[in-house]
């Protein structure tokens, strides 16, 4: 056994703990409380699992598990940078490129590289793989916010005109479950969860 | 597309947003509130990709992962029984078994059998991954204990014989994580996190 590797490994699992401290806009269907990163990025891992056989393209499942997983780390340093916020987004990809480097950095060097790659793979969604992992991630604040009459939209004065631009990626990666978007979205107007824009 | 196959699939994924407001006796080590299932299986699925090279034996890594993903989610209707509550360990059995019937009997039933499957894989111990998942889903609450000076032992009035004997399984799934267990047994009991019995 490598000790030194193993503490390196530790050090880094109990350092993303604080994952579980970061929150998101979106709200927890049962408590309405904010979710948190860590717990949003279970859901997704689950979600990939049972839908994989919707995605447009065969896809690695170990893969995109993987880059769920991890997909949101770098919100320990960076924090989580608001769907509908175009200002911050324009920082975002340097404060989370530096947290990258910082956290993944914590492992030893071969899993430290594949992390960052896969973290690299999903931003730059130019995979199957990352194609479907970002669908996932874009759909689930949609049933989050279906299940919760639109509380967070409602919160930020966000219309349908603007989910559904932003949400149109979803069809890259899978056309089925675009589907299912775009049903939640219009069953949010219809039930006055969402504004028109 | 099949749509009830898929509406099925959509309406388990909202069922188990529960599981994030099930607590642990567990805490989150940067905010000291207790730690939730969802959030803690997510903690589990990373150890699981980067601790794999350290299992007893070889193991399936996605079936590894998918498995932790989900060994939690009965606790949504059959609640978080506490490791060291021998009573309540009694009649959890019965109540897990009916939840885990109701939960992934919503999915569509090729993918209830295999969720099912996997959780009494996870339950039963006998084959190398469920044996390094469990070692996982013990190491990680000493982990959590550690880094939080003993909060939850002492809360409880746990003494190291007891977390000796408890996590010995640890030693099933992992010689490695076991010598880690240990390690973090004895500086714990050292620093005056944990009492000796």
């Amino acid at each position: 056994m490598d000790l030194q590797r193993l503490q390196q490994q530790i050090r880094f699992i109990v350092e993303i703990d604080q994952l579980k401290a970061v929150l998101r806009r979106s709200y927890v269907i049962s408590s309405r409380r904010k979710e948190n990163s860590a717990e949003h990025s279970w859901h997704l891992a689950i979600m990939a699992v049972l839908l994989a056989e919707h995605a447009n393209e065969a896809v690695d499942l170990l893969r995109v598990v993987k880059m769920l997983l991890i997909h949101d780390i770098v919100e320990i340093d960076a924090g989580d940078t608001y769907a509908y916020d175009g200002a911050g987004a324009l920082h975002r990809v340097e404060r989370e490129r530096r947290a990258a480097d910082r956290l993944f950095g914590l492992l030893p060097q071969d899993q430290a590289s594949e992390l960052h790659g896969l973290w690299e793979e999903f931003e730059a969604r130019a995979t199957p793989e990352s194609r479907f992992a970002k669908a996932l991630d874009h759909l689930m604040p949609l049933l989050h916010n279906y299940h919760t009459q639109g509380l967070s939209w409602q919160e930020h004065g966000i219309t349908d005109d603007l989910v559904l631009a932003y949400n149109s990626h979803i069809r890259d990666g899978s056309e089925a479950l675009w589907q299912v978007a775009c049903s939640v979205i219009e069953e949010s107007v219809a039930k006055g969860f969402l504004s028109s824009g």
